[in-house]
């Protein structure tokens, strides 16, 4: 490949249709339980091995009927039927229902062979031996069919789909036991910098800093499931840095190099990173605010990312840039980010034409709506990061929006 | 307490209000590493124990000046200035700057005293010794003072602050070692029904049915830190019950009974946790839809929460009642669920007036705005769960929504 031809300034638009076009899932599979399966990705559809609910199901307490039996009934001519049985949740109707018979069912039990529908407990009066129904049911009414929900052999859960406590719980009511997933990335972060120091050290000058990105994204992934080392502290140093990656690609899918944001810095992680292989930096910038100085590379097929050292620009790009990357890798089908909804703007925002913008905002409810407060939006202001809901996007074919404009919202740290 | 008095449905409103009131946050602080401080509630304001950033920094790459040396600079009559020094990233500045220097100075690096400001190197020259400013800078240009971010004292973390990675990330900023923080709840849960067998039992019966809530809610609580255990299986048999309340509400912070739906089998759960303590049941069912058969008590002091067995009910339960209680337990300032922003109908959806209803949903984004396609609203169809994007509210006082109509939009599974 010509690394001149991609060694460019990306839209956020080309890193998720070229970078992440040479991105190839893992395609590591292997056998999970089910119990433990959260937050993997399905590598087959897993079809369902039952009908479900399985038999048919009463919606209602009342009572199981012919529905015939019950044409006319009112509560002035109330259709009289036998009292025959009861029917409770878990155990198996004694007999199949006879003409003119009404069995005692409650909700979630199964329906009597014989019987086609239910009459709601507050239709019905018992006499003894006799139950007055005092309205009609239709046939089928109150009553879930067998397969009504999921039809043994249908898809419960798509290949490619990132597993969460309702496809467990679904897998569970089937009680599928163990399932086949795509392995988990690992991940390896270098934070580099030579302000930066380990964030408890005693006595550091005024000028150091601390680190707390990688930490910080450390915390952050292991939440989403992922294998994530911190591999170290790197100082401003090619050779060294070069080292780093050279022993730490061997043992991970994936490379973060936290960076700062000044041109030497970045000069030095592009060029450790092409020394270390091929095809090595593919992106070196990204039309997006914060998180322009992210750069994105590949040495033999696995991802280097290199992020902003400013905690906002960090986590603004770790979440539309590396997060999207990491799912294809683990075999998502669905990898980029997804807003949660459209939320008002309480005053007007300004963006730069040609780029992405994301604002920190907090979301608040009024007159039936959810507004968006954009907070203080100076990247070097990165202590409301932490107070914020999560950010807006503003595209990159506008030059802002106004107060009162539906903008797309995302939250930062949870859901992927 | 007049348990007659509450014994009643109650609105969704009636339940954050009344029931809300009554469970009292755990109060027990317990001090925690920030590095493992994820997931819990602050006890106390955390204060700032340092300027943040800690100096005046640079935010361009470029060089440090005296703003009034550059004074009528542009391109064809340049400012000249002598070149003094250099200012690396994590290094003290040599020397005071002089007038008419110019000190070179990265991104992130601590302006010099004597600068007041740092001129872009895109419109600077360098000439050996020399520097030719080409464009005048403000004081204070460019350069973001050293508590311009947050002052040494101001809160970084208030008290009631679920600790999410942001805040990690800010207290690591700061050199924060440890944090003080309220306890997590340990929840205790029991299943019950004369038809629940554990999910991969050999041979069941076609009536019987799979335990996939307790499990569910297990993994699910989990991922959001709590102590959760499940307690057991329990039959429909209030002496039973009533004996594995006692015993688990004494190991636990509070106890959730998965139960059926049925009268009957709610009469009994509802006289099995009034045996067991007082004041017992406060209110036996909610006005929502999912989620109707869910029963809210307190035993001494803790609460006892019965959500219905159906897996779409039990889960929109747990979500919009069942966390509000525990985030309220574990001493957070806001514990009630919090819409991530405004979705469109894709279709009418009719709801009935008087009690608030959920509705599965999945969203797609469309013409610059996300739309909400609701799915499948029958409360038995349950697999359709695991395909929702999250839910969208009807409020209590309208009879439905009409496609195009901004709704609320929740996701289930993550966040709060």
């Amino acid at each position: 490949m010509d690394r001149m031809k991609f060694l460019r300034l990306a839209t956020l638009e080309q890193v998720y249709s070229e970078y992440l076009r040479l991105v190839n899932p893992l395609d590591q599979i292997e056998q999970v339980p089910v119990l433990e399966s959260l937050g993997f990705v399905s590598a087959y559809d897993v079809l369902a091995t039952q009908d479900l609910p399985g038999f048919d199901k009463s919606l209602v307490d009342g009572y199981a009927v012919r529905s015939k039996d019950t044409i006319g009934a009112n509560s002035n001519f109330p259709a009289m039927l036998r009292f025959a049985f009861e029917v409770k949740v878990g155990e198996e109707p004694k007999r199949t229902l006879g003409q003119n018979e009404a069995a005692w069912i409650a909700t979630g039990a199964m329906l009597p062979s014989g019987a086609d529908a239910v009459v709601m407990v507050e239709h019905t009066q018992r006499f003894g031996e006799y139950v007055e129904v005092m309205k009609p049911v239709a046939f089928g009414e109150n009553v879930f069919k067998k397969d009504d929900d999921l039809k043994a052999g249908q898809t419960a859960l798509k290949k490619g789909v990132r597993i969460e406590p309702g496809h467990v719980q679904l897998m569970l009511q089937l009680g599928i036991q163990n399932v086949k997933v795509y392995r988990r990335a690992s991940v390896g972060v270098i934070s580099t910098g030579d302000e930066i120091v380990e964030p408890f050290v005693q006595n550091k000058s005024i000028v150091q800093v601390r680190d707390s990105n990688s930490y910080m994204l450390e915390i952050w992934l292991k939440t989403l499931g992922f294998k994530i080392k911190r591999v170290g502290l790197c100082r401003d140093d090619e050779e060294m840095l070069f080292e780093m990656i050279k022993d730490s690609i061997e043992n991970h899918d994936a490379l973060v190099i936290v960076g700062g944001s000044s041109i030497g810095v970045r000069d030095l992680t592009e060029a450790a990173i092409n020394r270390s292989g091929e095809p090595g930096v593919i992106f070196h910038g990204i039309l997006m605010q914060p998180g322009k100085p992210t750069v994105l590379g590949l040495l033999g097929g696995k991802p280097v990312v290199g992020l902003p050292g400013n905690p906002v620009s960090f986590t603004v790009s770790a979440k539309f840039v590396l997060l999207p990357i990491l799912r294809k890798l683990e075999g998502e089908n669905s990898f980029l980010p997804k807003p949660l909804g459209m939320v008002r703007l309480t005053r007007n925002v300004s963006s730069r034409q040609g780029r992405e913008h994301f604002v920190r905002v907090k979301l608040f409810a009024k007159d039936g709506c959810i507004w968006a407060e954009p907070l203080e939006s100076e990247t070097a202001q990165v202590s409301n990061l932490a107070t914020a809901d999560g950010v807006i996007r503003l595209p990159a074919n506008i030059e802002g929006s106004y107060a009162g404009d539906f903008v797309e919202f995302y939250p930062l740290w949870f859901g992927w």
